[in-house]
């Protein structure tokens, strides 16, 4: 298929300074989790960026000095010129496609913890480092002149590492332009600090001073945070940004603008919807006749071109829907729009960057998979063997597995229970905020839909004879897990005394509607992710009082990771739902539940109208421990292999249960790689 | 000096198995923060401990296997054939020394996250992972079978790697045998559960098929937790403990015996006494003949020896004393008790694994320094110059500066300003359940008063013309800071409105002995590490009603860097102090303070007697300011540099001062080594 003509406006070239992007896409500086520590890792999923059509991508914050040290973050980092081998191969990969490279350099300041580098932390005025129980010091003139040298001296790197741009970065509160800019932070009372101007200063050296060293053959960008979502408090598009963008319009050869913090850059589809950053970040356009990138979630194409006619927006910045699907410029390009994965916006692969770990993502299994699995998003080896396959389930383990297995040419029958396909997804989507999970489903029965080689039968629960009848190869079980409604989970090994008796709706429960009739409600959430949060919400929203008691020190305490736990303890609030926290429900009884606070002994009496305990899963495992015990009538059968994925093998993420229907397909007749099934990057051997 | 004879018991050889320790000092596995992302590190800091005496020198855990991978916690890794070059380092640096090398094999089981391995976790039953929110898979008995076999398999690889010992790990509830042996994760219905004797099995079988495996050559131990501190809910050295030591008596070749978990293990000089762990542990020499290792922060020989003599212990298990002082042993040995640099209990060691970086110590500032910046604890460089050296501030950066700056040979002159030297170690040494903390203080002033190069002048306030008057060619300000009463500190970047005008007590006020006459006395902690937890405790001791008050969702909440956080929060709760967490301090208007809530708008009014503001600190850097204005005035003085060091620079932890101080001395007249003042483990680089 070709191109519809009118999303020519998006391939158009877009210069930067004195290099040339090859369309209006614009791949971000987004963490990973990859970074400096898993260098061919993070060559390769840039690359593939590169490969699907993004005309720029970017590497995340790249530290400048040990003294912006953002240990234990795993970051890029050129501190000297030991890291340009590892950021040339980022370049090269991006180059072998066509692309841009750019690297946003960085000295965090007081966001820097310095745990590795053990520097003193550096920051415009004394004040406590972000995250650690220690001070920075507050910079003399002679250490503005030395951290104007290393930036200087990191884009002269940069460029011998074969960036094509280099950003001089003031954004999300993460790095010292932009703490300079802040009155808050800025409480100098030289050049640097007190007026607009003198704050601005900074900033403006480090462009002047960028442009001189390598703006002859490199863009000099930058990121700039337009509003901190503070008011007065902050730097504001009511207010100071105009100002700073006026001042400095023209300098940079490109404004990539955005809202800071990170909770507000990067918000879920829960919280906000595509384009939330458009009002904030509008005026840009007005004030500078450089090129503009913004970002906002962006997967319709046709939203795209709007923003760019409409002169928000000269190219689509993306973090979170090039990790969904890298391809998504290529997939426009080629007039593919229905094979585009969208991102649903769980920020799922968030969590990798704040646990330290590799990047995932729920929607593209293969991301993070590029380097050390060979895993390409697009592409799957074509089968090597004719087995036949008969998926039981069809939730996201069950889909991808049959999206997978028919891509390689399988032939492919998948049954599930209900008459509805998508399983956990389904229900879990009609959740409030939670509708772009659906996502999920739609892009695998999207494509499934194409493929003669897959049938699904929906409203078809099947037996042990159903499966020995069917003659398949090979059957996969993805029957996925049932929410257990004992208490069982974290905080008890064994059943809460009283539940058994007691008025308990499970989740699955309220996720089918099955809604008490009255209240109060207590929520007790042992899981700590978003599921208790969003079943609270769910009934404060119908009408029902909610008491929502955790083991944690917060609600949903785990959204920590996925930058959502202010947002979602602001909405419990909000909807007058009441959190107690540091508790644990030791009993029910007589429509009574007894919590216990976790430093104390004075146990709650709390009267509630039903309980929803939230705390573990069982897997829905029976089908498969029946077949397990048939060896003989399997082998009659012609089975070769029985294989549980997904929630029915191990309750997890729905971002796992994609990955282990995808990896069931991939594995399938490949050559057994022993226990380490991946690549890895090792530390270069020298002496001690 | 030579060894007191009734020492020498500590320095018998131990048999254990086909392996003999040349002496009773047994470093037991400790995590570090650096593992498999830093093995030169790593083994130069293993064979730093080997060089001070202690006959066996452990890794922290080792990971055997992907499906029990613990990141992002940086352990040790033995997953296949390429981890072996990076544990060799270690063999070969503890070996260098005449100490043997120690393994400590692990599958962390339900404490595993899997997030960089992406395999599914395990457990013996369903349940939830610890810290994650998934959850792991029941192992059926193929599971088991693949379990064992890596076990032997790694047990294999670390014969070849050089270790002399091979632990099988059920301690600290982290690891799988222990999680078979725990009735409330164990919940099988096959040989492996239900009965001890089942629940037994699986560590049996791994300790028999070590030996089996390895055990011609290397010692087959293990490290066992004799009480998780929940009575009959878990393992009890009153209970099921004594039946497990028991049946496996003179099964390994030594046991390692100790609390679980973590917390009660490395319990902090604040909550426990050296030899917290004997009244549970010493049941254990009773059952078996077999050499037993235990620890409790053990510092005094003396109380070593009883040990031996009383039958408890045959050898010395060190973690946090084996990191303040490598040279332990060899002091006693040596007959310079004097010199032991006791370990203060105060877990800042333990913030490294915490933290993901590479653990330091408040008492030996060499800690992770000996392969990155070649520093030895024992040995300085002789000076490079004549310089004298007038050092102004005796708390622990002066006097750790004075004393290693004696070590080179400088003559040195401290000068404090009171009466007594040590700073704020002395003000927080006499906070409650602080005083170990003196040792920081006591050391370097034993040290110091052997040198005939160094003089100390308490009770010597110095000025400009003071100092300018004495002739010295450097001169280090380590002047401390002082705590802000405005309020200012991470929550507010301009003073709280009230605070100017109410009763304000600053921590510095508390330390020093000024308590408020009437409570109630609201604690207001936005520092958010141990101090404003200690004040609290400190007034509610006086007897003045506490109300504390936090903008974190627990008290002290970096503390759970400390694993004191619990303890902490338990120990408030038994004072009566009030906790209100999730709040800020946003007024004080007539007596009456206003703090408004995270999540919500109902400021709440508090009638109070005082205030404590807990949130930042200024340097004491007025002086120093002095002396940078008049160039002029320094130069005539012959003064070749005035150079700040500790809280003076940077308020900052204790162990940062001390840190400060021992570099300034390391560093005084040594080359510049440019920007990365260290070597760094880098990776290898493979094509992408």
């Amino acid at each position: 298929m070709s191109r519809d003509p009118r999303y020519d406006i998006l391939f158009e070239p877009v210069k930067i300074g004195p290099v040339t992007a090859r369309n209006r896409f614009f791949q971000v500086p987004h963490c990973n989790g990859m970074g400096h520590q898993h260098p061919q890792a993070h060559a390769a999923m840039r690359g593939m960026k590169a490969e699907g059509g993004w005309a720029v991508v970017a590497t995340e914050e790249c530290e400048i000095h040990p003294s912006g040290d953002v240990s234990p973050y795993v970051e890029a980092r050129i501190w000297d010129d030991h890291d340009i081998p590892y950021l040339s191969m980022m370049t090269e990969a991006v180059h072998r496609h066509g692309s841009l490279a750019a690297v946003e350099l960085v000295h965090n300041g007081p966001s820097a913890s310095n745990l590795y580098s053990r520097e003193v932390p550096l920051g415009p005025s004394h004040q406590p480092t972000n995250y650690y129980p220690f001070q920075v010091r507050a910079m003399d003139r002679e250490d503005i002149r030395n951290y104007r040298r290393w930036h200087r001296e990191a884009a002269l790197r940069a460029k011998r590492a074969g960036f094509d741009i280099v950003y001089v970065y003031a954004g999300h509160d993460l790095s010292l332009p932009m703490h300079f800019l802040q009155r808050r932070r800025n409480q100098r009372i030289d050049e640097y600090g007190g007026s607009l101007e003198n704050r601005v200063r900074l900033f403006r050296e480090l462009i002047e001073e960028a442009k001189e060293a390598v703006g002859d053959t490199c863009g000099v960008v930058v990121r700039f945070a337009v509003d901190e979502m503070m008011g007065e408090d902050g730097i504001s598009s009511e207010g100071e940004a105009k100002d700073i963008v006026a001042m400095l319009a023209e300098l940079p050869d490109l404004w990539d603008v955005n809202l800071s913090n990170w909770k507000y850059d990067s918000q879920t589809s829960r919280f906000a919807e595509e384009g939330y950053q458009e009002p904030f970040t509008a005026f840009v356009k007005k004030l500078t006749s450089k090129p503009v990138v913004g970002v906002g979630r962006y997967t319709s194409p046709d939203r795209m071109v709007s923003l760019i006619k409409k002169g928000v927006l000269d190219m689509i910045g993306a973090a979170r829907p090039s990790i969904a699907d890298p391809y998504l410029p290529k997939k426009i390009e080629e007039g593919r729009l229905e094979d585009i994965r969208e991102c649903i916006g769980c920020n799922i692969c968030i969590t990798g960057d704040m646990t330290i770990t590799p990047m995932r993502c729920t929607q593209n299994p293969t991301q993070g998979e590029e380097w050390r699995k060979g895993w390409h998003p697009e592409i799957m080896p074509a089968k090597a063997s004719n087995d036949r396959i008969l998926i039981i389930g069809g939730g996201p383990a069950g889909l991808e597995a049959a999206r997978a297995l028919g891509q390689r040419g399988h032939e492919v029958a998948l049954a599930e229970a209900s008459t509805e396909l998508g399983g956990r997804v389904n229900l879990e989507s009609r959740l409030p905020g939670l509708s772009a999970w659906g996502r999920v489903r739609d892009y695998r029965l999207g494509q499934i839909a194409k493929m003669s080689n897959v049938e699904t039968y929906p409203g078809s629960p099947m037996g042990v004879t159903d499966i020995l009848d069917q003659g398949f190869e090979r059957v996969v079980l993805a029957t996925g897990a049932t929410w257990r409604k004992d208490g069982v989970g974290r905080s008890h090994a064994f059943p809460i005394p009283g539940l058994d008796t007691a008025k308990v709706f499970s989740p699955d429960d309220i996720m089918a509607g099955r809604l008490p009739d009255k209240g109060p409600i207590l929520v007790y959430d042992d899981d700590l992710f978003y599921l208790a949060g969003v079943l609270a919400e769910r009934l404060a929203k119908a009408g029902l009082e909610v008491i929502y008691v955790t083991t944690a020190d917060t609600a949903s305490s785990w959204t920590s990771n996925t930058l959502e736990v202010y947002f979602v303890n602001k909405r419990l609030h909000a909807l007058g739902v009441r959190v107690i926290c540091q508790h644990d429900l030791v009993a029910v009884r007589n429509g009574v539940a007894e919590i216990a606070p976790a430093y104390g002994e004075a146990v709650q009496h709390i009267p509630v109208g039903a309980i929803v305990p939230v705390t573990a899963r069982l897997p829905n495992d029976a089908l498969y421990q029946e077949l397990m015990a048939a060896p003989e009538k399997l082998k009659d059968a012609g089975i070769k292999s029985v294989t549980r994925i997904g929630d029915c093998l191990a309750p997890g993420l729905i971002a796992y249960a994609v990955y282990a229907g995808h990896r069931y397909a991939r594995e399938l007749d490949a050559p057994d790689l022993g226990e380490v099934k991946f690549r890895r990057a090792l530390p270069l051997v020298t002496t001690p």
